[in-house]
């Protein structure tokens, strides 16, 4: 359930940023599309896994692209500021990264591989947004504050916790809070990751 | 057949977008490659299919390579007007439609998955030509004349007719034929999808 | 042992555009990834081979990683001049295009497709690369020297080479220094393939 709200804030940050471009709805469709399902898609081909889940589960591809219309023809839903998106799409990189290291494991996968999926689930549509619409990736910037190493940390404690006997129940809510709090404190307090000492170019 | 008509449009406008860039000829081969076969890889990745299209029926393969070097060096053969593409272009794209829509309905997908199989298939390789070319895709901007609406009628066209008792044989025909002249009477008659009413950015 | 060398100059190369894009450290680690690892993640995604290589030999991703964060923190390290990479850049080439071939042909690919599987290896990282960085990718350009011919024309003698009996121990070795030569050539004499007679647009 809670992983649809991460698909609906990987769409609106897709149609917003089809807006911004001036696309037409197929744009608005296929770049929320690529935002919100990408990441997945992506981990799904790595993995070699056969049919991508929204194939498997169409509920995702449904309401990817009902959305996506909705939004790109509604003004009030979209009346939303950057800051509007930061609560979903936070909650959204905790699970969809909880749910990429689940599938890394679930395949048998290292726990260095599987925190690897967990990462790439959460943070690769955004990545695959940018490119589309023909800008360098933000998640490279140091404006992105830990928007990867929130999800990576996250995969470490999610892995971490499952081992612990009577913890592994525990694992997926407090993974995602941890995410969700530490992606807020990044946000709120401009963390970023050291620069490196002297520039060479 | 019919098939590599669609493949030689696409080779045409990956070779002419790669000259419109300056690049040679190791360019040239690459984007019309993207541009011909790119939609049918990328379904054939999302479905899981092993080794893709183009990997199990070489013809495609050949035929884009020698098409996209003789278009490359030839200057005869490359007065083509965007306008004497179209034609092509808009078999190409009814063609493709429908072997996505197959290779869905094949692979055991819901009509909704094979639809949206049969638009990437027609669709996605355009996509991946102007990535490559740095540009944001012509796909998404309104001039683009419902080239994915098009594709994406013509495979409901083709999954509704082959659920047809007796009308099963004359799906492939109908839907070339519907998506041929629907696109070229979007062109002709400047149609687009409706923009949004207001502007919020 | 010697792909390492080349997953240590795809790292290298990815680092160092990173830095001219100003990108933080997961920026630098992306991008080495694609540019190191990406060619033969899509060749193995082609291929249709399940997990593509660096989730079954997880060496390749360790090397990348640590490689990345160190290139990009590093100021000694990272003194290299475009010319300093030019050497295991192309001794990379060499390994990744023989890589590519055998793959296709354990797979049971055609000749013609196993060459391409090489030139896919070899290339495709640093096509990668340019796309991620918002570019249009280099090896499409003059200035190139041959890149991607080095590579297509190593592919075939490899393949002929493992053909020939008693020579196939010799296939390896042979087609590295034969890439790594023919790729040094080009660079030192401006080699590039021959433009098209007359602009037509």
């Amino acid at each position: 359930m809670i992983a649809y709200l991460g698909v609906a804030a990987g769409t609106v940050s897709g149609v917003m940023a089809a807006r911004r471009k001036n696309m037409d709805a197929v744009g608005a469709v296929v770049v929320a599309f690529l935002t919100a399902l990408g990441g997945g898609t992506l981990r799904d081909m790595l993995l070699g896994r056969g049919p991508v889940f929204w194939i498997r589960e169409e509920g995702y591809a449904y309401l990817t692209l009902i959305l996506a219309v909705a939004f790109f023809y509604s003004t009030r839903l979209l009346r939303f500021s950057a800051r509007s998106i930061l609560i979903p799409d936070a909650l959204g990189l905790g699970v969809f990264t909880v749910m990429g290291v689940e599938a890394g494991l679930t395949d048998g996968t290292s726990w260095f591989i599987a925190s690897l999926m967990g990462v790439i689930t959460g943070v690769f549509g955004g990545v695959l947004r940018d490119i589309t619409c023909n800008e360098v990736p933000a998640l490279f910037s140091k404006d992105m504050y830990l928007y990867a190493t929130c999800s990576l940390l996250g995969a470490w404690l999610y892995i971490l916790t499952t081992q612990v006997g009577g913890m592994s129940a525990l694992a997926l809510p407090l993974t995602v809070v941890f995410i969700f709090l530490l992606r807020l404190a990044a946000v709120r307090f401009n963390l970023s990751l050291p620069e490196p000492k002297h520039s060479w170019d």
